[in-house]
């Protein structure tokens, strides 16, 4: 099972952290990212959007980073990660919703601005970090984790770019349950870090 | 079971839509959006993020149309509407996470702006529609319906923004597979349709 990988990528990183936490063998097969190797074949084939990660398990080509979170949970971490009865299955989809929205258009785009100079509107990822990270900050002032009462691809699916916000020019100094529960994830046993964290 | 709703969103059209077409009985508790209802207890109780649609059954409680719609399929409508097996649930997660993000932030922004008014960046989310809507044509060039070979949540949750892309300014008409795909959707039985459509 192989995942084209940015050692940089928030994205990326959601996979290397929950197969690292849950004991997940897993190729890595790094992409020359300021190459363009994602924009051209082999990789644009597998993946027509030009996105990584690309997870190739066997027959099954995977783009997304919640999707392929789902994937490995679903098929190689059993219930702790991912449950299977509808509602807990639903909370933690909410999150996952979360981590592809208000994440990555915040927090997640804000770093890509500072770190990478991508041309996007640094006021409007700024914007939409101070309406999320209250929100989420509040609900972790009562909840250890942000699905269930253990840890969940919800909470792998989130963690990189809340925890990469500094990276952005996001502060996270007023953000205290969010600190905590950073720390708690670094605290999980097989916990694999990345570049800036 | 009770959704709390809007007729004109677009989030709230996904859980209606699937609904009618899987059969579940569901109870509408309209919400005066103009006045602020969902911005104000008991609404703003249930949901703190002040955003419909919002499901109640029983004791759970479930913001985010995604999340809702995985809900459902899961526990009321059976294996057709979103498969068990790993690599299938993910093919349909791919889709979900496609619409929370790239069609949410695109023409489904876009409508924002042209019909409700919303301050947001029209050219911003022009350029979004105009990167996401061609990818979603190639792909149904190929496939008949979005995540597997027959409708799935995934077609639930992309449908809405993108069948009422013409209301923010988004034409459609150069994307002929998107338009059969939309009339394939529309023929299906117990098909419901929204304001807009």
């Amino acid at each position: 099972m192989k995942l084209y990988d940015l050692a940089l990528s928030g994205n990326c990183y959601k996979v290397r952290l929950l197969t690292a936490l849950a004991g997940i063998p897993l190729e890595i097969a790094a992409v020359d990212f300021l190459a363009g190797e994602h924009k051209r074949p082999p990789l644009s084939d597998l993946n027509p959007w030009c996105e990584i990660p690309i997870l190739v398990d066997g027959d099954l080509v995977l783009r997304d980073s919640q999707a392929i979170l789902v994937y490995l949970a679903a098929r190689y971490a059993g219930e702790s990660w991912l449950p299977r009865d509808p509602a807990g299955l639903a909370m933690v989809m909410q999150w996952l919703s979360t981590a592809a929205n208000e994440i990555q258009n915040g927090p997640g785009s804000a770093r890509l601005v500072d770190k990478f100079g991508y041309p996007l509107d640094k006021g409007d990822t700024l914007k939409r970090s101070a309406r999320i990270l209250p929100l989420i900050d509040a609900h972790l002032a009562a909840h250890r984790w942000l699905a269930l009462e253990r840890p969940t691809i919800a909470d792998c699916a989130v963690f990189p770019y809340v925890a990469l916000a500094p990276e952005g020019g996001v502060s996270l100094e007023t953000y205290p349950h969010i600190r905590q529960w950073i720390g708690r994830i670094k605290e999980l046993p097989g916990f694999a870090p990345m570049p800036g964290l």
